[in-house]
């Protein structure tokens, strides 16, 4: 918690640079996303998106079956927060790595990516080490080119090494489409969805036919929710990105569904000269990789960042900005914005009625 | 502190990603440009480059009259830590920010940057209201068109407005010449540099010769100490970055007097084809606004970041990497690169010796 920051005080008093989560648009996006999934197939919502123990159970009140995470890290975190079922999407690899997952995996429902023998033999040792049953996803390449398994001939070679592992648990297939989930076009986007789909669920049939038990064919993103969400062979999907909604997601998918919820709150410091005012927010509040960010307000537009400073240029009708107004921010990218703050400002009403600690920040271990 | 780092651990066992600071390279550094000023210009460092309490003291040991910080909460971290002299080189603006900096000043040596005459009314009221007096500097436009009072007429007029506030100090002027500091050409450099500081210099001659006392004129960063901190008149320099060395800075300098001393050390989680390994740092771990960072490894160049992965393209001779093998990754931009962490692992003869916690890590208010 922060001396500063006092429950029931107007939104206008929180301390700037402030991440500010709209509560009721936020509950909004949850409950539309809980709903789309009511189904057979289920959500498993990324929490890369916001790193916060309190939106997780939120989510999982909301109807999904558990978390997907990025990190080890995350996973700990999240466990001591009561989380039971977590995906941990990606390899967990290095000194002491394995042998902290098998250490989770004792008391909680864990799955874990993998891609490599060697480090299914990792896994497989530490689990038997610490007398725990790790569960364990092949990651298949659907496109992305990132991670994954480069064909069928390797998937099958990797689920026959886990099953040969005592202390692990094969449940299936994951791939991710993130070569496809930020196309603009949604004929195009669908397109390159279903033939990534294709390639994850041929991977599930393939190894059914030699006798694996496949229970989890994992996928999906915001982009993509809805076109991976009703491929047949789908089981889960990991979109996580819809509860806020950025800048760059709303100018792929508009804002009709799910609705913008997060903001930098800003405060202008210094107005120099006519159509130029400086905002007390940069690059260590605002993230661009996806593009500048831009601010709430008409006739205002955020020509760069440095470290502290966001400068915005105003045309007449903006002009009026003067020392110690308030600027809201639109981040173009939720996920690394949000991995700046160290809490979410939660706002209703115009007040601040909640504080919630962004537990998994920095936790990219 | 982090339960998976223990003093004395090889450092090949400190879980990635982390921030490694090599302390003989840093201790080096430190010393070398404490004795470049320990003549009658001093060293005032910027600590939003390392954020940590325990930097900025072991400046102070070598030399550094104070620290220069960006924002009040930065401060606030620093004089909970013992630091009793501090510049915030910025405009400390917003609801509530000018009765904590009133706050802060009451006990220690506080000095803030302004340009506008109603923050000077705020900060004096506040001043008056605490029972404090805090130290006011006017920021002057050198030619970084950011902040600061456009021209001698406005300085003048705001040293009057200071001087009628019986709760504020009027302590000089600063200027910081950040369109010049990342100039490669060296000859341009210092041209630039020069016409920076004529500025600041005489806007400080300025006011003397209308009665006011300058005792602080203060400019410079790592790219332009040597330049700002020889010119007849500047009193201090800023500085930072020398302690680092970021693949920036060392691009434009070199690396003969300060040399490269913090490192994101990360690991091969994935090898899915040749020529091609993922590492566990991505946007989360590392920026790339002044382009990508790089890996301290021969024929290994890194092609893209997404949020929790490196992407390393390996030319045959790089291409042994295998999935846990370490890659040490050379900041491009260490200010934001350490805004991303929790702490320096500190390290020296390969083994981890502290563990420095980033306490101003996300003070950005």
């Amino acid at each position: 918690m922060n001396a500063n920051l006092i429950i029931g005080m107007a939104k206008e008093q929180i301390p700037t640079p402030a991440l500010i989560l709209d509560l009721d648009i936020f509950q909004a996006n949850l409950q539309r996303m809980g709903a789309f999934f009511s189904g057979p197939v289920k959500l498993r919502p990324h929490i890369k998106t916001h790193k916060c123990p309190i939106i997780a159970l939120e989510q999982i009140r909301a109807g999904a079956i558990g978390i997907t995470c990025a990190k080890l890290s995350e996973a700990e975190v999240m466990a001591e927060h009561g989380i039971r079922d977590i995906l941990i999407a990606n390899q967990v690899a290095g000194y002491g790595k394995p042998e902290r997952l098998a250490a989770l995996a004792d008391g909680i429902d864990i799955k874990v990516a993998v891609d490599n023998k060697a480090n299914i033999d990792d896994l497989g040792r530490a689990a038997l080490d610490f007398g725990s049953r790790i569960g364990v996803v092949i990651e298949v390449n659907v496109g992305n080119d990132r991670c994954g398994s480069r064909s069928f001939e390797e998937t099958l070679d990797l689920a026959h090494h886990i099953s040969a592992k005592k202390g692990l648990i094969f449940k299936g297939v994951m791939g991710y489409e993130g070569h496809c989930v930020f196309t603009a076009d949604k004929t195009a986007r669908s397109t390159a969805c279903r033939s990534a789909n294709k390639i994850l669920v041929d991977s599930a049939e393939m190894l059914r036919s030699h006798g694996f038990e496949v229970e989890i064919v994992s996928a999906g993103g915001t982009g993509t929710y809805d076109m991976s969400g009703i491929y047949p062979g789908i089981t889960e999907i990991e979109a996580g990105s819809y509860l806020f909604m950025d800048g760059c997601y709303s100018g792929i998918m508009g804002n009709d569904l799910f609705r913008p919820a997060l903001w930098v709150l800003s405060t202008v410091i210094s107005k120099p000269e006519p159509g130029l005012a400086l905002i007390d927010a940069g690059m260590k509040s605002l993230t661009h990789e996806f593009g500048l960010p831009q601010p709430l307000l008409s006739g205002a537009v955020l020509k760069g960042l440095s470290e502290e400073h966001g400068r915005l240029a105003l045309l007449p009708e903006a002009d009026y900005l003067k020392v110690g107004d308030l600027v809201y921010i639109w981040p173009s990218h939720g996920c690394t914005t949000v991995n700046l703050h160290d809490r979410y400002c939660v706002v209703k009403n115009n007040r601040l009625v909640a504080v919630w600690e962004i537990a998994c920040r920095g936790k990219s271990q």
